[in-house]
């Protein structure tokens, strides 16, 4: 299982190609929407993200409501392109014959350069300049953007339809926003978190703390700053023995890392305790194993990875997301031109993202899971594969 | 550039494949068997460290003192294998035909079981077990032992050396052991940090918080605990341009932090400000562009990597290990073959290893710095690679 | 560099998404379209080929006429999508409710089954519904079609301008079809035989095989037969030392050769003197070495590599190409669902494909050349790119 | 399932990490030596092959003679590397200090040059010395040799004894030996070919023209010439749908291939008709369907594989391999220092490798037939893989 996402964010269209789904996977067009849906809500979001709302086209490897087995064509279609195609038209000028473009949004109008020489503090901008040696650098941010997460929520999706299929659930929700924290341990089945964060504009399971995040949001918002958090990605049903410990990249907890921390904006990944495993001491971290019929835990320290495998009980990772880089309180910086200072513009009026971050988290993790599950247990149909898996569960529990 | 390690912790011999490494790096035996030393220091380690003293074997990839470009074989003959031959012989029955061995070591006897059936909490032990169809936990624990881990800082410690042609260090030291915090900024200069921590036994910088961690080692021992910590691996020197922005496995961070998960016992990973960025305002955490004939940064707080890139500024990363699973004070767990509680048993005595941790994560940050640093540089000599580094460099200087 | 294709020959679109290639690349439409309009060209094709003209739409990675090191979405739209959209709906029931569409096309009428349970010899029809458990054919056979080359055309194209840069050309032509073997060798500089088969309707250099060729083709067509045949791929400019000894996969011709039997049908390929060279004398085998300034070769037996490695003469590969399996004089085969015998249906009148699978032959090897550039070569931009292989020219002219 | 190998020809060993063997496959040592052995017959070989037997041994991965599903090492040591330790020294001179060194072999006497500068024809001496900057030619020859296809056999035959386990076997044999073909149709079992392939000198099936090989070979030997020629690789019981049509790089035929052509001396290869298959008319070349319980053909031009997978029909491969290039009949060439002309040295004494190369053949044919085996019936015990593996037949029976 693999995947490639490509597209600039003002581009005509931002594609995913998908490969390794197996044969007879149930999807809806609507099991992909909902998720791209999910994504674009939660509080503290400017404008751009209210009037578009994403829908994927499927343009290859689903036929009738089924996989074929074959790759899986995703794409959003920019609906603003026709602002922007002179901007990004592919083989034009790119607008270069002009210093700057009107573009026309419902009631406001925006004035955009073709060419951006403002590198901005916290984002891809300075790098990328230099590393790819490009003179303009909107062609860096283009693809730096965040709107590029879209991609990887509509491969999630899929990814999560395939996993409801063994009755696995891949849940975020937000602990953190800014300096306002759920104090409180989240002791609750992960039906109820799904069910709770869902009706949070913040993604929190707890209403006082969402509403204090609100407020907290608003003041930043008033100051002109912004805003980052930390999510927490809760899974249920998975069996024991995904991932492996015999090479070291093949390690469950690296890999989920590894997709947690290629989000934009992602500093922080912990598994189970996290940081605080480092803190305690060890009688107070690992969970003992019991037996009832069946292994299990009475704690969950270790967040369900041991030795660089599920151990049975749920997946529990955090990640933390820096405050959006874009701020009306503008940072200092450097035109890449001129090498004068200048204070960094604002692009967007986002104050904070974590909510929609905590829904690409699902994503990412419910792709490395599928395909962590589809590395286990083989099958290139969903009757094969259901039936390997059925075999699995028998073998793992007659010992 | 990519590795494979092999090795059961008490077979024959742990051995690694390592290749991409182009030709004529200049190289001494005591570059490899210094950092393996390195890793089998640090205050808290058990009996079996002391004895035996790491030395790898070279078998293949390099000839008098420099690289071919072929693949690097190294490894690192068990010296006890005499005792343990007959549990871990490919071919014989394993010791099976005994219930019991006795090891005689130096002034010691210990009493080996061929067969382990019981599963200790916090290792692979059970996971393993139940995912490779083992009745005998040896064969999983054998594996998942962090003895794995001095074929990685053999693998890395080429990295380094690689490294240091082109002024880059990569230097870990101790944050964190239990409770016990380096509660001070470290704002030293990198040769600093490095000689600072070379000298202290819990590769802490500060001796007094070292001090501290010492008793708090002494007094953990004694009630029959463990401890784990927080590492940091610093780097300087680096290019900008180092990984992509331009699609989620090609970021660096992401690759940075898998490398740092994969580590036997790490349960959280941080880049710069790390999970604090989650907690400040935007205007505390982005690090203003400032030019003076090169861009550069008075702050720090993205650890050196934006948009997956490197920025120029030093790599700084965290990680936290979990205790050492295996405690005097034992855990709660079932037999497998019987389902009868029991209390798990000590087979090492350690109280801690994040000393030996953070040199392991020395050596996987040097690898996948080597590694992108190849992938960007290209060339299969260091004469090739060094000119076009410089070339790079160049142009950079230019903008 | 990577590639993935996707999309069903009567889907939507077909779609690649290539990455890695490198920024400020000069490209135009031109340079895609007209490789694509190569692969459509050549004497033997049924009708459909003349219909649809392939013209690759560029949905990322390319601004104003370069690239941006982005990964490049290319994407051809089914022009005939309006009559498929019932049968290959990813979201409705397939037309399923329908035993038989009628297609419109042009003066034509064609009707077309839903679903298809005939299985054709020759095809993945077989293979693929067992392996992916599908009662319909059409879900496999629409995948397999090879349609899905003109993603790699257009792949290749952009591999293609970025070896021109360098002076590199990667030229194909046919050297047999059917029984019609060219009985000269091709002893020209490659710009001529670039420009012989360019004007030859069967991709052919020589005008008097050419022409009987075209009579093998009418005289096949005729009795309802199809026709196979071999095309060579040859190459200018390549410097020395692209690919590598030092590991089975990292072997040039290895790679070339995986790329080349990728193609729908081939069945054989030759690296220079292939299957010759086991059948004469070592001593009339070996290109031997002469110095004038530069190493140089007055024979090419070895087809330009030696040890897995570029020597720096052209490369010469050879593949061997099956005949189009559907035939009007149909094959015995068996009913998936019934286990009735019948006569394999006619879905196409191609007679012969060689001379558009040498065009694919050129794209693919075309893609693997670029690969293998750039991981020798590295660099980000192509500014920096040149001055690393000009490095590496002086360095190997200084030898 | 992948591996890597490491060694130079004279060093102290060659390696190979083999990962992805399931859980608790049985194996014996002489399953492997075995192999290693097989590699070493054949008519035609020089001194060395005779003095040394290759014996493997096994320093990971295996315990009691049961795979852990752990990593397997497999190591050869060079039983002459105390002639050889000063020239490849890993940290001495190499010795350099000394014009030549002197090394005994039995009643020989062998004067080697500790530093090479005479690229020989037909080797990688001359391509891989300028890629990699070596001044000292032995730098690549050592790594480029085919001494390194012992570990690829060492891999092979933990393969075939996991494929052993499904009913599956990899056959070789040869078919052509410099101008002597085998000029009959090898129409027998695979348990035939193999009994008489094996009890051939040259591997090949038919016992005059195995005598007419050997007199080719006396009489190339005789005017110190040297021979390539054609081997053949089949398989039995492969279950249908191994590999896929759905993306390029997942096609069977182009990773067997691939794998063949990576093979040292490889100039050629082919599935099924092979070349042949460019030849004939269609209506020759397909194989049509019948159905008698099970799918089946009467014909097997297509060599089992259709659309990249294999259609349940024995796989037919064969590969073409160039003479060996050290030929006592010497090759002009240059002297890469002072750039004055010589005749290529003789360093080895063996007149043709092609039944040795037959066995490197079904060796790396296994590799890649184990390694899709494993994808898609996933598992990680041999008792989890042979359920999954019985689930399929079942489900393919039933359609």
């Amino acid at each position: 299982m693999r995947y490639l996402t490509a597209g600039e964010s003002h581009g005509r269209a931002i594609t995913a190609i998908l490969e390794g789904i197996p044969a007879n996977l149930e999807i809806t067009k609507e099991d992909i929407d909902r998720e791209l849906a999910r994504r674009q809500g939660g509080y503290g979001r400017g404008g751009r993200m209210k009037i578009e709302t994403d829908k994927a086209n499927v343009l290859s490897g689903i036929r009738g409501g089924k996989t074929l087995g074959s790759p899986i064509t995703l794409q959003i279609e920019n609906r603003d392109w026709i602002n922007w195609e002179e901007v990004m038209d592919p083989f034009g000028d790119s607008g270069y014959s002009q210093e700057e473009l009107v573009i026309k949004k419902e009631t406001k109008i925006k004035h955009v350069k073709p060419k951006v020489t403002k590198p901005r503090p916290g984002h891809a901008d300075l790098a990328g300049s230099l590393k790819y040696n490009h003179e303009d650098i909107r062609n860096i941010l283009e693809r730096a953007s965040a709107r590029e997460t879209a991609m990887r929520v509509a491969v999630g999706a899929i990814a999560k339809t395939f996993l409801k299929n063994f009755g696995i659930e891949v849940v975020g929700h937000v602990l953190q926003v800014g300096t306002v924290a759920l104090d409180k341990e989240v002791d609750m089945r992960l039906e109820d978190i799904k069910v709770k964060s869902e009706s949070s504009p913040l993604r929190c399971v707890d209403e006082e703390t969402s509403q204090k995040m609100i407020e907290e949001i608003d003041r930043c918002k008033e100051e002109g700053d912004s805003l980052g958090g930390i999510f927490e990605i809760r899974t249920t049903n998975l069996p024991v023995g995904l991932g492996s410990h015999v090479q070291w990249d093949r390690k469950l907890d690296a890999r989920l890392t590894m997709a947690l921390m290629s989000i934009q904006a992602i500093k922080g990944v912990e598994v189970g305790l996290g940081l605080e495993a480092g803190k305690r001491w060890g009688s107070k971290v690992h969970d003992e194993i019991y037996y009832n019929n069946k292994f299990y835990r009475t704690t969950n320290n270790a967040g369900g990875i041991e030795g660089g495998m599920t151990n049975g009980e749920p997946i529990i990772l955090r990640a933390a997301m820096k405050p959006i880089p874009t701020l009306y309180q503008p940072l200092s910086s450097v035109d890449l031109e001129t090498k004068e200072k200048f204070k960094a513009s604002v692009e967007r009026s986002d104050v904070t993202a974590v909510p929609a971050a905590s829904v690409v988290g699902e994503a990412v993790v419910a792709f490395e899971l599928a395909k962590a599950f589809l590395e286990k247990f083989g099958g290139d149909s969903m009757e094969e594969i259901k039936a390997n898996y059925e075999n699995y569960l028998a073998m793992v529990r007659e010992r």
